[in-house]
């Protein structure tokens, strides 16, 4: 066997990429050039077709006596356009700095590798039984995988799910992500007449989208960074002392983070940090808005029409549904007279919470600090990974949520990289999990 | 000479599209087929190049001691596009049902060419001096116009300038327009990031530019119709009793206006009928609003930039400086802190009342009359023609704007098209109104 590193370059230079039907055979090469490492490392493979691509299922056992890790992750890459940003092509994997840049590198290639890396070093010493189910559609909204593992509940019974598709909080801090935010996506489309009309001869005297969208967007969150939407923060769990403590010790520089990305001032909800804002505390956002004119220029027009998009991250124990249904009547109370009004829902998801006392996250926090050699700090994220929540709902395991990337790794933009470091200590991580968890589950740590 | 129509015929062949440099030619052809019609109605001519297309100037003097009318056109028109909606080829003039079909037939060829028509007809009986002003670029924002005027100042001067570029109240209702709206024009560019980011990892603690367009257009317009600018209304000049008494006689059904453009309801500050919200009241619209995703379905993203472009129609004695720096100090105290903001002036219009009781008017309104057999009612416009307040200014005479066109002439649009009888009327209005401003400009009537 080839050293990981040198795999990883192979597994790189697949052009795996799910969105473009033109790379439709690289996909299912991406596939089955997983199958034969797995097939290499003892492990009984499946590519199973779906109306996508496939999903790779593999699996090894241990022992019948011996607890399960069903692993996770997936193949598929983002579109590497615009590929003239990119300083070295996106399929020639590259390395420099003690870095490999390449599309996939950190998303997920990198770090769903480090554990078949793993497994294959671990080879007849596997300590457990471990799963695989890798996807090829992730950076397509995995259209396929629910109802897979929806199918074959009980061949994916498992004690613990295992992620790495996610960021570490810092360079060099081994970091265990247990909370996920939820989503609720909607848009309404608003209509005050039916055609455009001449901004002179009709202004002041007809009904103009643009200002009705404008009305209701202050009147769902105002400038204070509350939202508006009468019940919306009913249901939300407040953040305990111990999580703000937590988080308070985290290294984190609330200049840098605004500088980072250009803001002249953090904003958001009073009386909390950016951390709980963001991990914690739900939250309103437009996502777009559109009415009449969006050339160069002036044109003297009253748009017949106007849409804003906007989604709610939720946190426990709000509920999606519920959500969408407050927010939906809201629209209706506040939709100014003279205006038709179309409320469309997008995808939603349910806010994730994995407590932190489980034996499997005690058992990965144990693994990564002892690859590390640093105490592994408790995270949350204020984005969403629909999966996570169908995992442990159908499934009824842990999730744990071992990311091995950086928020710095460029994805899904150019110059995609992963530290090597991170890919060597992601590979040594995984080894231990497969070793302490069995112990932490039976109590013996 | 031609029968009038048969001539019209001729100029409506002509594809003179200002905006399309593929009809340079068809333009100045345009014009010189308008050079040699007046030449043979005995007028002295001159096609004066400028930097787009030319300016046509003609005179023709019936003594020292008559008073003098300028008439002003356009003899460019519309682009024809989209070529599939007309039921007959634009350029290829259909007669039918009592209508003359063809791009501009009633923008502004038709219009023009009545005056045309009446002076050669009047032929060595012009009981006045007579001036003509028909410029080829009227569809583009009339660039080299102004500069024409101010340069050519004392050969222009003249007791009234006549316009014929705007539409009758209502079909068979001979019209006289006194006043017109005018226009500030601005933009307000905001960034609150100097990238797009995630809605999700970012979203609650960062400032989204889409929310701070929102909260500030609904500080500059209520949902009352009212304009929140400080200082806005300090000079409007009120409606008088007698100009409400004489509009609310004026044919105007509100439901048939609010059908017609398929509004809900008809909306705008309390206390004042549609036509004075039209007419003489000001206002403030969006012109268009835009801010992070555009296309189908959902995208999860804060944008870093958002704009919104809008327009305020301004009314005696409104000034179009005066309302942008009013705007302009207001946008600067309701700018959300953590935003940057770029203001952007665009054009600008002062706003035009003509007395309703000088000669000029009431001679025009007795012309019109004579040729319909009907009282002349008296209307404003909401939309500005800058070029009316500059021959006020630089001429310092009266404007007369009589329109022979109607709303339903499908100006700008496909089919567009002339009442033969407006036509017809035109003509004899034209006649009519160069017969009687000597006697009443000498206050004979």
């Amino acid at each position: 066997m080839k050293d990981p590193l040198n795999e990883l370059v192979d597994f790189l230079k697949i052009p795996s990429v799910s969105a473009n039907p033109d790379n439709k055979e690289d996909v299912g090469r991406a596939a089955r050039w997983l199958e034969e490492r797995l097939r290499a490392a003892g492990f009984s493979v499946e590519v199973t077709p779906t109306a996508g691509h496939p999903i790779v299922y593999a699996e090894k056992y241990a022992g019948a006596d011996r607890p399960t890790v069903l692993i996770y992750g997936h193949y598929d890459v983002q579109p590497p356009e615009p590929l003239e940003l990119w300083d070295t092509p996106p399929f020639e994997p590259t390395i420099k700095d003690g870095k490999i840049y390449a599309r996939g590198a950190s998303d997920d290639k990198g770090q769903v590798f480090a554990h078949v890396a793993a497994v294959s070093q671990l080879s007849e010493n596997l300590p457990l039984n471990v799963k695989f189910v890798i996807e090829g559609e992730e950076e397509v909204g995995s259209p396929n995988l629910v109802p897979f593992v929806e199918a074959n509940r009980e061949r994916l019974a498992t004690d613990a799910v295992l992620i790495s598709d996610s960021p570490m909080f810092a360079p060099g801090l081994p970091t265990l992500t247990y909370g996920l935010r939820g989503l609720t996506y909607m848009e309404v489309r608003l209509r005050g007449l039916d055609r455009d009309v001449h901004s002179g001869a009709y202004g002041g005297a007809v009904p103009n989208a643009a200002h009705a969208a404008a009305w209701m967007i202050s009147k769902l969150k105002d400038e204070m960074g509350w939202v508006r939407i009468p019940g919306f923060y009913d249901d939300v769990e407040p953040i305990s002392p111990e999580e703000r403590e937590m988080w308070r010790r985290l290294p984190f520089d609330p200049r840098e983070y605004a500088a980072e990305i250009g803001a002249g001032d953090t904003s958001g909800e009073p009386g909390y940090s950016i951390l709980e804002r963001r991990w914690a505390r739900p939250t309103f956002d437009v996502n777009g808005i559109g009415s009449g004119y969006q050339g160069e220029g002036s044109k003297t027009v009253i748009a017949a029409e106007a849409f804003f998009k906007f989604s709610m991250r939720l946190v426990p124990n709000q509920d999606p549904d519920r959500i969408a249904d407050l927010t939906e009547a809201y629209l209706r109370q506040i939709l100014p007279t003279g205006y038709q009004m179309e409320v469309i829902r997008y995808h939603g998801g349910q806010p994730v919470l994995v407590p932190t006392d489980s034996p499997p996250m005690q058992a990965a926090a144990a693994a990564l600090e002892k690859a590390w050699g640093r105490e592994t700090v408790f995270t949350r994220e204020g984005g969403s990974i629909p999966i996570v929540h169908d995992f442990m709902r159908v499934l009824g395991a842990p999730v744990v949520l071992m990311g091995f990337g950086l928020e710095s790794d460029n994805l899904h933009a150019p110059n995609e990289k992963l530290d090597l470091i991170n890919f060597e200590k992601g590979i040594e991580a995984s080894k231990n999990f497969m070793r302490l968890l069995p112990e932490y589950l039976k109590g013996e740590k």
